[in-house]
């Protein structure tokens, strides 16, 4: 088969990257990455050239082009069934599927108040409206999965649900959201994943420095 | 098998009721209906005892909940294999996911300034920035599918992705958004299929007049 190439932007700020790389990564889909940092004030026109929406992350399989994480996913999901991307009920995939759109889709005031920063120390800041909210609600989801799954992860193994979720353990750990024991224990398990630990490596050698990443 | 419900607001207004309700019709997938409309200012209260997230849609399914149109529709396409709801070709099947998830995801611009109306009479709005770059960017997306795929919809037969854009559709209609014969034709070609005028007779019948949604 040719060779997937996942294209991703900088690891230390780019949660959209992030998810599907830590997914095929923990699923041991074989890969090439090729990281092109935003280093402009207005991402990279770089993007333009290898991506139908100008953003990354986008995968190219030969002439194909495949663009946002959900939908990488789904494609390494078909191509590589037997690496279990998805959890392997049923039941469970249609609730992954389900909580990893409600990330797709939502949480816009975590995610404009709190961007990824993987390099970041720990410190809190003041918190416009809805930040909480969503903290409750995505503390809520994994709390209930865990519970049900056992863990350590969402649905038992690792798989593409607790990847779409990963930018938002950085952020709960760096800005110091969440008290709760089951959540701080999920985060743990998160950060512990061979997967998340090789992508901080990878952040933590970056020198590039978005301002606008810096809250 | 157990029946499936699928729990919609408003037919005149609810865009992410209309995706998986058209989907799942237009494909044959059985389902019960269950309206519960917006009839107060903020939403329905009754939304909290049905959906985990206080949104439609929702499916129900036994005692399964399946919120977020994109995975009610793959829940529908794994249990309904031979209803074709996503494109045959696997990498038609990969584009379509990346403009499902790219409609999901974005297009904020316009779907906060021109909201879904079956019922609106088609007259101009003054439009913020933004909106127009949307336009643009689904009549891209639009023209590139169906020049690929001879048409009439974007992958041929009528699938999912033409299911994620079908509120979208009614959108560039009444609002008067574009005038590309390509794009016309496209829309043309939605606006005949009979699934999506069972959706609008069930619009016109409705009296429930949502203010903010009247631009
Ligand atoms: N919904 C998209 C989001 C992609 C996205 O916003 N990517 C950011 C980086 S994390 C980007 O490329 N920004 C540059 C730009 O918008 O110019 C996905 O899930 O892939
Ligand atoms: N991303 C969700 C969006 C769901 C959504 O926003 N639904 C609206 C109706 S179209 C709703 O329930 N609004 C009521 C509320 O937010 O209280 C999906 O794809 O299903």
């Amino acid at each position: 088969m040719e060779e997937l190439t996942l294209y991703i932007g900088n690891k230390n700020y780019s949660s959209w990257s992030f998810r599907p790389w830590i997914a095929l990564t923990a699923a041991g889909v074989p890969f090439r990455e090729h990281l092109i940092p935003f280093d402009f004030p207005a991402g990279n026109p770089l993007f333009r050239d290898i991506s139908p929406t100008g953003r990354v992350p986008v995968l190219h399989h030969g002439p194909l082009r495949i663009w946002e994480s959900l939908a990488i996913i789904e494609y390494a999901a078909e191509l590589f069934p037997d690496r279990a991307l998805w959890p392997a009920r049923r039941d469970d995939r249609a609730v992954a599927r389900s909580i990893s759109a409600e990330m797709l889709s939502g949480f816009r005031a975590l995610r404009g108040a709190c961007p990824m920063n993987i390099r970041r120390e720990k410190r809190r800041i003041s918190l416009p409206d809805g930040v909480m909210e969503d903290v409750e609600r995505i503390s809520a989801i994994w709390k209930e999965c865990c519970e049900k799954s056992g863990g350590p992860y969402l649905f038992g193994p690792f798989s593409a649900a607790d990847a779409m979720f990963a930018p938002v353990v950085n952020r709960f750990d760096v800005y110091d959201l969440v008290r709760d024991a089951e959540v701080l224990a999920y985060m743990e398990a998160v950060k512990s994943h061979p997967a998340w630990i090789r992508w901080c490596e990878g952040a933590l050698e970056e020198t590039w420095i978005v301002p606008e990443d810096e809250a």
